[in-house]
């Protein structure tokens, strides 16, 4: 095993501390523990737990941005976009459960300059999603409503997914009917009539 | 100003601090630094930064029951019911913040039996809203589609309200017009076809 995949296996066990106890409870003593070393042999691999967060939080920050990146330089109709880029973000989620999770709480924890990189690779996502829903809605593809409710309900609708309680619930769902359940939900809504 | 009313200052205070920098992260010193006093007067109060994080959730999580109970116990359609929960939840949760946002990560420290008393609300609002989610696509008021995914789907696109940054950018929307456009969202969806 070279160095390379072990700082990896370190990253992904830590990610599953990190969502079982919280960051700032976790040490590197418990990382340790987990993989069944000892703590100064990590420090070989790694700097501090804060190099951890700072590597999880900029790969998946990176990997949703790539993927929204890919879709939105198509020449595509922003209803066929706004599809793909749910069907991206549920896979890469999905994907990436553990390291995902950490997205909604723990990159507050960052500190400088990881913390600056991640809110501004988040901000661009964000910018990007709304170009295609405000196009989608100027082109009359999408329904005209306030955009930033708008983006925040599709975002926020795909978000459980990131948390492996209670996406539990639906571990027998192939990631096929995950995907097309949320997004007849998203475009159609719940409404039998609609 | 009594007793009562100082423990519920102390404990919304502590609610803000919490969302800030975490509930680890948080001392006693810290709330009581904001509050402008000194930590052994907290103590004629509040037993313990715990109290204060059972005494919060506990609070909200039956915040939110009562409303589903009060909506479930009428004789109206599924349809309208899910209406006036998801109008509900949104009033709960844009009237108390900085409370509700505990709700996503920091239920987490609660030690029990407050954790145990926490998570049985929890579970019981799902299934008073899981009823009535299956009620309706019984008959025939909502789409037939997988219900832990319509579910999910449902309670997350309300839950960026709790998230006091994400919500600066919807502050100029009124709660009327941030109602009608979830539940459009909801109910209908976003494409311009349905």
């Amino acid at each position: 095993m070279n160095r390379k995949s072990k700082k990896q296996i370190i990253v992904e066990e830590a990610a599953v501390l990190f969502n079982e106890m919280g960051y700032s409870a976790t040490s590197m003593n418990d990382i340790a523990r987990k993989l069944g070393v000892k703590a100064p042999s990590l420090y070989n691999h790694i700097k501090s737990k804060q190099e951890i967060l700072s590597i999880l939080l900029l790969s998946i920050a990176n990997k949703f941005y790539k993927g929204i990146q890919e879709v939105t330089s198509t020449e595509d109709s922003y209803r066929f976009k706004l599809k793909e880029i749910i069907k991206m973000h549920i896979r890469v989620a999905t994907e990436n459960q553990h390291i995902t999770a950490l997205i909604t709480h723990d990159w507050k924890h960052l500190e400088e300059p990881s913390l600056s990189k991640f809110v501004k690779i988040r901000l661009d996502y964000r910018k990007k999603l709304k170009e295609v829903i405000l196009g989608g809605m100027k082109a009359g593809e999408l329904k005209t409503a306030n955009i930033e409710i708008t983006l925040n309900a599709i975002l926020s609708s795909l978000r459980w997914i990131y948390n492996s309680e209670i996406y539990a619930d639906t571990s027998n769902v192939s990631l096929d009917e995950l995907e097309k359940t949320l997004l007849d939900i998203v475009f159609s809504g719940v409404d039998e009539n609609y």
